[in-house]
């Protein structure tokens, strides 16, 4: 298993943020899923709040909804295939850890397994389900982080659609203009 | 002034998703402002729908709360120290198109102006204010987009906390694996 440590949850802003694929694992009625996601967004540091919208289409849908729980899981470039695979299937006709040979862990917080090839994992439980009905947005209360160490920063995976990824590219340090921490 | 072109409303992710650093104009009783923005997602493809989290604390907030209207601007590494910059000051004291030697363009739907120093221009009206109130969540509408044609791809500014940003790196191209367009 890669080795992970505990992170401060109202900081995983440094790896959400700049807008990764993620992989969000979820767990109802004993039934595991995976799903690929796009669209988040941090809304608050503490709480440590995460807004993510999660089409009803997706199997994973009704399952976090109805076991209030997930982990957002951060794949890297290593896992684009799987990332993208995954994205192309259903968890109706699929059992994902086992199709795509992907290993679960036990979470700290949340029922819900981790995937331990990703490099991060943010255990949620749903905070706010008051746009869940009208946008199928969620609003997620990360209550426990863990992270690689190893490399000091991910390779992640960013969509563009029509099956384009871009990673990570050079880094841009601009702290000396920041008046304030943020 | 920079040649831009229209571009369909319900492909903005393609900009939008990989989760860039974007600048927040508005106007609301003649005086306009700018703001730094990293927290927002993509909500829907049509009607083209954008969250955006802008903390109360932004003299922005209440014009655009009162305006109804914004315009998302996509700024590149060439701008990183004044993306830096205009997160760093308020609109309250200060004139930020004419201390950034920024240009106003007019937008075509809305009457808060664009960026011409940006690679596109969203321009955006208030759908939504249920989340305002509880999160600063403001859903919007994007009404029109304008962008470059040139470069194809655009360096944008993706940013992880403590006055670091991460430019965009290498194209990962799994459009075969997709069985869907998305």
């Amino acid at each position: 298993m890669t080795k992970k440590y505990a992170f401060p949850v109202e900081q995983i802003r440094r790896y959400l943020e700049p807008g990764p694929v993620v992989l969000l694992s979820s767990l109802h009625r004993k039934e595991s899923n995976i799903m690929t996601l796009g669209w988040h967004t941090i809304l608050e540091f503490s709480p440590s709040l995460v807004g993510c919208m999660i089409s009803a289409g997706n199997h994973s849908f009704s399952m976090i909804r109805e076991s209030g729980e997930c982990v957002i899981n951060l794949p890297t470039r290593e896992l684009a295939d799987t990332v993208a695979r995954i994205g192309n299937c259903s968890g109706n006709e699929t059992d994902k850890f086992a199709e795509f040979s992907l290993t679960p862990v036990k979470s700290k917080k949340v029922a819900a397994p981790a995937i331990d090839e990703c490099y991060a994992h943010f255990e949620c439980r749903l905070h706010d389900d008051v746009l869940v009905e009208s946008y199928n947005f969620f609003i997620f209360e990360v209550v426990y982080a863990r992270v690689q160490h190893e490399p000091l920063w991910p390779e992640t995976l960013h969509y563009t659609g029509d099956g384009l990824f871009r990673t990570d590219g050079e880094f841009i340090d601009r702290h000396p203009l920041f008046t304030k921490v943020s």
